[in-house]
């Protein structure tokens, strides 16, 4: 397995009011360094985040190659693992945070493990995490779900059977939304949940002004909701 | 609100074999060398990584205050959040890797946002999310459970109940051990889970010789272990 080249998994920032060096290691640069080849979700995005990074090699010697919803299908991924067949190396890059969660890139590394190619994280950003260390809610045990359902009926399911596994399992119960239905969420979120039950809202996690808050429900009916419009979220109950 | 202090989130390194710089963002030491007051798991762990940070105030002139399971106690976490109530800012430290998650530094998170004091978490190395980036698993939608049951068959039970959830709902299962019993661990696993089932094994994340590798069950009965012998590890079902 000498000859196998190494799939790196490379974060990036979850805020464009972030430089990469405030939330990434230094140390990740001399990965990024050596690197040529790149399984991206977005060609665009990861040329800026390198190009912000300060990485060694000139960006335009460099191949991108994308891996996302539109090009995600199985006779593809074996062309973006060719390459470490062959013993080149490859760095992940997603659009934002840590690549392989909630995103495309899972489907490279699952096809690496295929072929025994050496499949290797580096240390970013995860709103996930992030978010639920400073819930104070239950990290023993939670559950990261995703998008919620869009309409309100199956949304309103969604969220009552969310409400009933934290409180049955003392389980935490992450999800997100896209930016735009944001406040859409939160409202019905402050009807449908019981007042005891704990709601966090975290957002724009790493941004200088993040906000990161648990309330009862009962106490979010009467305070003033963080400003959330067009900014990314997450939502915890628990 | 102006005069509380804040809270911040401090990771630590997961492995001793690898110093600060390597895991987490230069960043964060700006905002350890502010700090005079620490809440931490174990006071020895969090003066060996505040010294090996580097960071630039004398480690014997900083205060440290514990909070483990054996001082968690109601009164003792409203003590220790006196000092943000007086306008002093506080570090969250915890054993290993990121604070608030799996240990009880979120009982001081939970007191301040009671408080309305500020909660920030700073980056660094999670072994859950790194895991789960590593192993090609759904991360669409996943769940930590922290450790299972230790007598054989109720942990069989456990391990059959994350299965049927892993293929039901499509969520990856997490779940962590005392690192002497891994090895016990998994031979139930590979005895009590079915052969298409995928299962994770993530040792020593982070450190030079961390292995991370998904097989399907048949196949894992198959090849030979990782070493996991007294190293951390992180499993997942698929």
């Amino acid at each position: 397995m000498g000859n196998l080249g190494t799939l790196y998994l490379l974060p990036c920032p979850i805020s464009d009011e972030t430089t990469p060096w405030e939330v990434l290691p230094a140390a990740n640069k001399a990965v990024m360094d050596r690197l040529d080849y790149f399984i991206v979700e977005n060609t665009r995005s990861a040329r800026r985040f390198l190009s912000k990074a300060g990485i060694a090699r000139p960006i335009d010697t460099l191949e991108f190659r994308e891996l996302n919803e539109h090009t995600a299908a199985g006779r593809e991924v074996e062309e973006l693992v060719a390459p470490l067949l062959a013993g080149r190396s490859a760095g992940v890059i997603s659009e934002a945070g840590v690549p392989g969660v909630a995103d495309p890139g899972a489907l490279v590394v699952e096809a690496c493990h295929r072929r025994g190619i050496r499949v290797v994280p580096l240390v970013g950003p995860s709103s996930i995490i992030l978010a639920l260390m400073a819930s104070g809610l239950n990290g023993q045990s939670f559950a990261f779900n995703g998008y919620l359902p869009v309409k309100p009926p199956e949304r309103a399911q969604a969220i009552r059977r969310l409400e009933r596994r934290a409180h049955g399992e003392g389980q935490a119960q992450l999800f997100i939304e896209a930016p735009y239905r944001n406040a859409k969420l939160v409202e019905q979120l402050l009807q449908v949940l019981a007042p005891q039950t704990r709601l966090t809202v975290a957002v724009d996690i790493t941004a200088p002004g993040a906000t990161i808050r648990t309330l009862p429900v009962g106490e979010w009916r009467r305070v003033a909701l963080p400003e959330m419009q067009k900014r990314p979220a997450i939502f915890i109950i628990g």
